[in-house]
């Protein structure tokens, strides 16, 4: 058993909160377990300079911890006047998440910006952005259809990430940070409803893992995934 | 009548949600309105360098606003990898507003670190920072007394700051956004519950402002602080 | 008495030396008691990027310190790759206050940049600074009105500013450096000839004061301002 | 067949040069066709700040593409004074891939610094990268033992890296540029000589991809693993 | 005797290796002594700001040491985020020296890199990077003849650099790192085929020098320069 | 004849104001024509990290252009949080200079900060700086004389410095900055009072140029050089 009580197989509860903030065209509080993270997404009606007069559109992602979503508290990287390569690494991986089941030729010459502000970090932020963050896009675009700014839907899919690990030599789904520390292996993965491979990165902390391993993973995260995209679906199914 | 059809010297609602996060010492979610800020307030066991070895604490803080809490998504601080000038002079007033009512030799060698983070900006964020970084200090504060490490509460008084301001030749208490974006004078203070006064300023945005109007903003001022420093007493005396 | 032999309303003696440098459209060395400031005027003929087309002006300041102003050395900001918060809070300060009396609308699309160099600190350098550089503006709008690429003087009205505060009990006028280091309160205020505020800015260094207090330091503050004005006249007044 | 005329499972050749300078503890100039990458291993005789006083060792890696490497010329980061967040993902990817192969409790308290320069990029520099420096690696672990400042060899495993993805529907073995630049799907893999995995990071730049395509490049990328592992080994055994 | 064997007035064995990466329009592996330097020209079809429009092409050099091409490792300067003042000195060096020997105006608004990237340091790594990149700007001169892309050869010259300097109040040429360090006197200098002198720097590490001691070290290099040039056009010679 | 009348051997007029600010150590405002230097000295009682325990001195120096100090106006470096290369060329040449005349091993464990602010810039600052500050540094070094800080004089030597070039083929001393903008080359030299180089830098601006001119150049740097070490003295002679 784990130390919350849940099965190996076992997602955290999940609280998806739509139009958290006024402003965002998208904006998502998803709160997995004790993890929160505010999803915003951002519409400018203009492209980076490389892509400019070819008639797509762009998404870019960023995702920051405020100081104090952690035990301990981090510096800002804004006083740091860097970013950290997690930083860096975690929202390069949402941006690419979201850029596949998006066609950015139907976008028009337009940014999407998402945000992912994590207001408390227990274990799976990258994962709980990229599944809020995919709410908060839908409505977003929702809201483009709305304006009679889009003319198509551009988006080709659901989808949904979670974590999996080895803990104490045991496969087990979403991760609490209790965990993601003690973890021998650290996998994260983003999933279209069909069950296919968005995005896959696997870390053998310590010790190198087997195929076999990869694959117990690799179910579990499948399982998880298809019942993230249910909760999603049935959020988005309210007005 | 003001465009929420508030009268010239009232308030906007105010709900001051505590424990908002798990893991700062001291966790408000101050909302004004539709302005909406996380103050979190935690502690850290050591001084400053320039501080070490003198048996007295410190207190800093730090504000920033998420990059969709405004109208227009603004760009993070962390990727342009400087603060601005705005956010600098409103950190340091934070900061100094709190140190004026704490003091710091009972705090032992430790650093009161205040992160005012708004989620939300609808005008008057960084009033609303101190009114709800008071009462995290607060629940800081007591959290080390209750640890036994602080034998005497080393906070003088109660306070709160508000922003009053000049806006078509109306004086007029709490601007949200619209107001203060039209004000000719804008002034924020911050005060005791006794009426003394913690910090002024107040600036003339395109007209200089006579004595007389002066002393209309800083009468407003009073009344809304005086009823601001009640509601934090409301709210602080539930356990 | 206070240790430089100064009546508590007494200004120290004031020198402002016009063309000080060569280039600059308006030069002004300004010494308060032992302050040093150069205040150099800057005309460009552009304005920042989101101004371009609305046929206004833009006026903006910097204030720096030089390494060995202070009586310890300080390191140089750009040396450390960033502003501090005093230098950025000191230099919006001057900005707006300049700003507020001068019609921007009358400048054509120019920027005047305003450049406050502190040779020698002894307390009162950001407003020493702003009654010096307003000397500068004046020559800097002459020499376009002489030059005819301005039809009419955008300047509205006289101004400067002083610093007023209480040390031990005792509110006085502008404070050197060494009872600046000691006051309880804190206040610095800049005004029109009329005695109108242009921006006033309190601070209770430990301990808040009252507002018969504030009114007290206000009226020194005004004598001083007054005081301050004339001198610039009589300077102007040579050619 | 490719476009350099190779089977779908065939690498392209490589050459491990040892010693290619003289300073560094471990030296090697890998050339993956035509990917040049100098691998330079250092050894620093102290740790950071957060491992003092454990009586463990530290291994970190640095990533940089000379400006010329690629066909067009880059602009050096130390010019742009950032890291892009490329670089910094494929560092850390270096980083934790050698981590996982080596006990850092038997290396005393000592940094291993990896420097990995590619001179020339034509796909898989970050593989390329990691297979040239665990033979720099080896060389510098071998010298700290022969120099008696190491008892026991800390290196647990023999370990390579190498690029597969799928490529007009195809999938292939260690892509060079231009078959990276149009891959669908685009998958690096470090494993053990045993065949288990250290990292795996799967990405569908377009289109999300089924788990039979993921095991067909499993499959692939174990198949090279294992031949960069021989070469490495016949390498290692000249003197 | 030196410690290398060489006579006092003795260059060290150099080897010009060209075409040795395949992007760059000229590609110069420059091996003096122990010094490698990797002298890579870029052809940008486009000249900074300040020059558009004026039909002339632009010329600039950058420098860097790889972080193990010294006896320690030295930080990346990407990683500190800045140039270092001895860095900055070298690049400029080598641009101004280039700039000297080639009409711009024949260029067309073209913008000639030259980047040096120092592999290995054993002194002189300046006045290598000179000699080195020079051979390289001439194949990448001839490239733009070849392609039709200039109608007229735009080098003035042959030119080269060398170190010359005093050690143990010996005027010695061409000067590795160990001699370098013990130097007295320290001085570099380029010149062209004729003798003429592009650029001299000289510098007294600890004690002045006379005058008939700057003649000799001129002498030194002068014998050293012709000879380098001697090299440089057999080297060119080879299609 | 010169634009403004001198020979070509002649110095522009040189007025060096000792004590111009009172917290320096050492403080001497330098003007040689419209050039204006203010040149600090200050004492630190500590010695960087990497020579610490050694029982010896350090001499550093910085450079600074005020932004008015030129015809247009030039942008803080603190602003755009770099240090130019051409401020870092001159800061380490004129660190280098003065520390070639003192010895450094009877400083003990102190910092000498050279703090060089241009205040207007009509050519010749680096020299005129390394001018001026060697008449601080000489103030510095008796306070800490007069203190019994130091028991013996460290200072070697005296020194100058001065800028020659060739103008419309005609060697001249002591450029202006219309000279100096025209100038086929420039020389800057660094002499002691038996006129041993201290430093020596020519460059060719566009035309390489012979020995001979170097020779004449050199002379009329020497005939300057003994000139400005006479006023120096004659300065340095008033108590």
């Amino acid at each position: 058993m784990r130390n919350d009580g849940r099965e190996l197989d076992q997602l955290r509860d999940i609280q998806i909160t739509r139009d958290f903030t006024k402003y965002a065209e998208g904006s998502v509080l998803v709160e997995t377990g004790d993890t929160m993270v505010l999803c915003n997404v951002s519409i400018e009606d203009s492209v980076p300079y490389f892509l400019r007069g070819q008639n797509t559109g762009w998404l870019t992602a960023e995702y920051s911890l405020l100081p104090r979503a952690t035990q301990d508290r981090n510096i800002r990287e804004a006083a740091k006047r860097k970013l950290s390569g997690r930083t860096q690494e975690i929202q390069r991986l949402i941006g690419r998440s979201l850029r596949a089941i998006i066609d950015l030729d139907k976008m028009g010459e337009r940014t999407i910006w998402v945000d992912c502000d994590v207001l408390q970090a227990d274990g799976g932020t990258r994962t709980a952005s990229i599944t809020g963050a995919y709410v908060a896009l839908v409505d977003a675009v929702n809201f483009l259809l709305a304006e009679g700014k889009l003319s198509e839907n551009p988006l080709k899919d659901f989808m949904a990430a979670t974590s999996v690990g080895i803990v104490e030599g045991k496969a087990m789904l979403d991760l609490c940070y209790e965990e993601d520390f003690r973890a021998q292996v650290d996998m994260n993965i983003a999933m279209t409803e069909n069950g296919e491979i968005i995005e896959i990165q696997g870390t053998a902390e310590e010790n190198p893992f087997t195929r076999e391993e990869m694959n117990k993973l690799y179910d579990l995260a499948e399982k998880g995934i298809r019942e993230l995209i249910e909760i999603q679906k049935l959020n988005l199914a309210v007005e």
